[in-house]
């Protein structure tokens, strides 16, 4: 075990405050990084109450001021996971107090934000991360690596979508379905996850989106009786709670259900993109499926350790669709840090696998598998920015129209 | 069986000629229709001896002469299974007689000879058939039969594709890479049949189409030697035959490679349509998915005998996609006049199962499910149509604006 | 089209003789066999009116003696689908007589019968063939070459299961339920067809059975009002009628309902089969799995146009079950016959290509693919037999034992 | 969080010990046990270093004396996580120092030692635990309680197997090949999770093994240079390593490398299981399936988050297997605990999740999915124990003949 240590300062908490927590604790256990991740101190609003959080996930302090804890001379590295609209403050202030940072996706609720994030990381040259964590999947990362290696041959199609359905009607009104909290609803959600895996796994940039179309299915919600502390709806108990029969009050949904587009690659290659939280029996549909000239691969999240391949070069008549569970040490990436061949992981090993890459990056490595940074975001964001004003505008957007 | 019979007069031979005579032969066998069909006469140019073709297919006579067959009085049947340009006159013609008319699809190499063949048949009176033999899969027309029944509620989204893969640089040049001759390429030959597939399954129609890409990935194709037999390079020639490498001669492709198209539908659905020809590993797949506000449907053209379908309505924690084998002769559509139930059916019985439909509406009864005619037809025409348009103009195109 | 033709004498009719007749007639269509089959003349007894059954399905004649049809000049060969025990007495007359006899499975209800119908055949000397149809399914067929060619290596395990679930308790009591005229039950039913096709595609046979166990989980079924017409429950009404309230009569079962055994192989291997006809959820699971030193394959007639096969040769990182749809005409076995790739084809093309092969062989060539014959079916009785006797006794059988 | 404690004391490192690690570890945070567990002592041979191991994993203290280690009064749950033959000796030491004691699986190398560690288990009522991990797969917990609901009706057959593919013959010799140290090959190994599985889920005994076979089909491997830490060839060096052409010194392999058995249950049911190391394909095919007169499951480690559930008293066109994603937080057992709905698990939380239970039942408490204790795996033993001597003596065994 190196001695080398780095103090992590977490701001938020919330589901990705305990995925992130999880990381930052296993990646010393299961990988031998060059330098040990410490559980600093965690941040939470004084009514979100992080000194419980703290006690349960193992930080050694908590806080309710991020303006001083991101500039604390103890603190060696920033991960935000607040809500959206809240990343963009403190990622600021942590690349300019010159601290590395690592945030959440979409890296902000706004692509102005996005820009002047990934212009503030390149004017301090610290180093910057965004948790586009599906990237650290061993089947995505693989099919990444067949992709660089020409096993497809020259890209023509790329079909993406990230379907989920946990939004029907019964589901009451939260901060997800207001634009100001959310910045947009299923889009900077679930397309960005697919933009940037897309873009990852292909190496293609989008050059022009030929073609968009956003609808919201529930235009009202019912407002639900808040909780005491602190009024906020998390994540979860919206998920789980039902219309409360009492309630009358109604909020006006002000973000997009289900956003679709096309596009064209700077090779030519065309593509779509669909987001969708009504998309019935897909629960977490975060797939993708990319056609070369030699080859293709198909790859769905709610089947995570697994990638389809079809290799145009084999003999016709065994030709198929090979379905590689990415599940083996000596040679998918992560797989031997964890357990023995063919012994599946799930959700959270991509989070603890991105910590350890960050580690690496921190004690000047280059990892594996590209990380990706503020600027990576801020070109997803400008895809989805081109996809609303095709959609507003109905017609082409050229991706250089958009700053 | 029945001792009441109608000839029919197929014009054209080829792959479709196959298909449709192996229906014509089989519907009397399988089923016990109403009117027998009778392999009346076949016509074929000079050059193409229909007379051996009658010979294996069991068409009583030949003909090369298909201006006189299709009025002549023995006739009570006329079925085109020609090349698209060529299916506008011989089905005029024949509906101009007072004759029913069965025709391949798409029914024409352009709009305006579809919407004159739908206004012809509106005239006359007499019945048309277009066929769409994909409606009659067992697992697809039972698919329109649970929508019809409320199985999966309000449809929010649709999602088809027609993915094939034959198309690579080394297939020669051919009739199907002529816009003159074909009308057009990945648009016409797979987009149409999954606009009728999903106007059938879904019932709903088709708003505005909401952004369009084509694209012809290969601009030049070899011009391979022709075979003397009337110079004609068919469909099984052109999918085997790789280039010749004496041969220095290359033709321009007029027509598409691929065609993706997204669109809102008249109940505010919204859907997305791609046909491509080189989608490497999807050698027919065909495929929907369509998802309501209480379930979903999932097919696909390669697994032909299945339909895949999510009840939302059930218990949450038994909830999932149910792979229903579409075999039971005592409940999924046309089964029960083939094998016992679980012995699988394939690409033809679609055909012949259709042969029973036509007969039935020729005897005055109105078959289970229902029958696509040359306006329904002419209205996938329009779709295709304002596709194109959107592709070229850039924009959204409503469907009220394609006549 | 060859001008030669051989006339065909069917002794049955029911289910198979619908399966048969159509292969019989579709051959000349979709191949060019060196001799043309003609559907001469069908045998049926007088209740069954086989002259019905010839207007249907295009026989020339019918007969209702089939002791001098199987005799007369006119017939070039004799095709059996008669109920299990009634396959020996006419196949024995044809052989008998010289003439070439098809049969279709298994051979006899006892192995007294098929070791008799084997030894006929050689002293004769005349072509005989089994209707193993399986075996033409093009993804069996070419698993077959897959394993000769050893791209599975060395053969260390054999799965096989014939799985189906219409036999609960509603079914209602016919000939199959019963000992003298079934033979057995799922055992002949089912387990001959597993046994054959893992011969055939494995190329091994079976050494010693090491244990088995046969089961009757409903020992009484309800006897329902028989028809008129004979007094025979065939098959398909069997499977749709349910009990009716007023019968109190109840037949005892006398077959098995599953019968499972091991197997060790002559090269060491060791397998498993087992045939279910309770087995809920598998209406016609007739699978196999082979698992070699280089490679392994896997199939299920649920899904018959479709191969797994895994290539342990390949790098290990892209290793993986590969699913093969066995629809490419230009190297799977039959297809090229009957639709363009990809393609689906069913049930009833085994016996269609089948066919082929019987008239191939008739006419002195080699099928590609090779035929079972009497002696096949004798080998795959034995094995049933030593099943039997494992399970009566409690012990391992050696195949020797068995004559 | 509670503020009540136990020290763990763990008696072995290696693979498992990781994973128990981890579950002490992870219990605490993702669960909220009535006890928090303590990671107290590791105990290591000297060789072993397990004071590095302590350090990397988080417990506190290390120990290479076992014996003292058991008895210790700081010690609250003696956990073994030794070599099969190294499990006895440290569990009967616990067990009679009246301490609860959880042990892996299978709990001993020979019969008599299970035997004696379920009777002293029983003599000294201390809680005691056998980590049958598969047990606490959500799909699998949640299979026991459909079964327990009646969901399949009355069972009729089961098939389970257990398929690995590691052990092809350039695996160098290793303690799993040796009897002394292993006790058998894949029968202990593999056997014994889907006999404990299936028992659980079916809630059935066996009554008799009706045949068995099982076979060695490497008999020698090559023995390698022992590396110079103690001597010992860990499981994971022995899958990477290959032959090193210098060796030639071969060791005779006297464990089984695939053991077949059939049985019947208590309640009339037929079964088979089979366990294998070199079915080609299968990396971890730890599955089932259960067939009832309502319904069947299906189950494959492999895939591990999913339960195919085939429910036989749908409408019947609506009928077939469905796949349920057992992530349901608000139905699925355990799900809750970790990541929002259908955000995967992987095999790391079997062990969590059984910790928590442990931690349930010594706080008097009981576990919703049962535990097994030493007297279950136990009768697990028995059960393989007469498949031995099925395949031995070629004949049926009775269980009541085992002792």
């Amino acid at each position: 075990m190196s001695d080398k240590k780095i103090n992590v300062a977490m701001i938020g908490q919330g589901f990705m405050g305990r995925s992130h927590s999880n990381a930052w604790s296993q990646v010393n256990k299961f990988f031998d990084p060059p330098i040990n991740s410490v559980l600093h101190t965690v941040y939470g609003m004084a009514a979100e109450k992080p000194n419980i959080f703290a006690e349960k996930w193992g930080w050694l302090h908590s806080s309710t001021d991020w303006e001083s804890l991101v500039k604390s001379p103890e603190v060696g590295l920033v991960d935000i996971v607040t809500p959206n609209f809240m990343h963009s403050p403190p990622a600021k202030a942590a690349v300019a107090a010159g601290k590395p940072c690592s945030c959440e996706k979409p890296i902000s609720a706004t692509l102005t934000e996005a820009r002047e994030m990934a212009e503030a990381a390149a004017k301090s040259k610290v180093d910057t991360f965004v948790w586009f964590v599906y990237r650290r999947a061993p089947a995505v990362a693989f099919a990444h690596q067949l992709v660089k290696q020409g096993a497809i041959g020259e890209i023509r199609h790329i079909r993406a979508v990230y379907l989920q359905d946990w939004a029907d009607e019964s589901v009451p009104f939260a901060w997800r379905f207001k634009k100001e909290l959310a910045g947009s609803g299923s889009h900077g959600d679930l397309n960005a996850h697919i933009v940037d895996m897309t873009r990852f796994v292909a190496g293609l940039e989008i050059d022009t989106v030929c073609g968009a179309v956003a609808e919201t299915f529930v235009k009202k919600r019912k407002i639900i009786e808040q909780d005491s502390g602190g009024g906020i709806v998390t994540d979860e108990k919206m998920r789980y709670m039902k219309e409360d029969a009492g309630s009358a009050k109604l909020g006006d949904v002000t973000v997009d259900d289900a956003v679709l587009f096309l596009v064209k690659y700077n090779n030519g290659a065309v593509g779509s993109y669909e987001a969708a939280r009504q998309a019935t029996g897909n629960q977490n549909y975060n797939g993708f499926e990319i056609n070369g000239t030699k080859g293709s691969i198909k790859f769905n999240f709610e089947d995570m350790n697994h990638l389809q391949f079809y290799d145009a070069t084999r003999p016709r008549e065994i030709q198929g669709w090979t379905t590689i569970m990415c599940t083996h040490g000596g040679s998918h990436p992560y797989v031997a840090n964890y357990w023995p061949d063919a012994h599946l992981i799930g959700y959270e090993h991509g989070f603890t696998s991105m910590a350890y890459d960050i580690l690496l990056k921190l004690a000047g490595k280059t990892p594996t598998v590209p990380l990706p940074d503020f600027n990576d975001a801020y070109q997803t964001q400008r895809v989805l920015e081109a996809a609303l004003v095709a959609a507003n505008e109905k017609r082409w957007v050229k991706l250089d129209e958009i700053k």
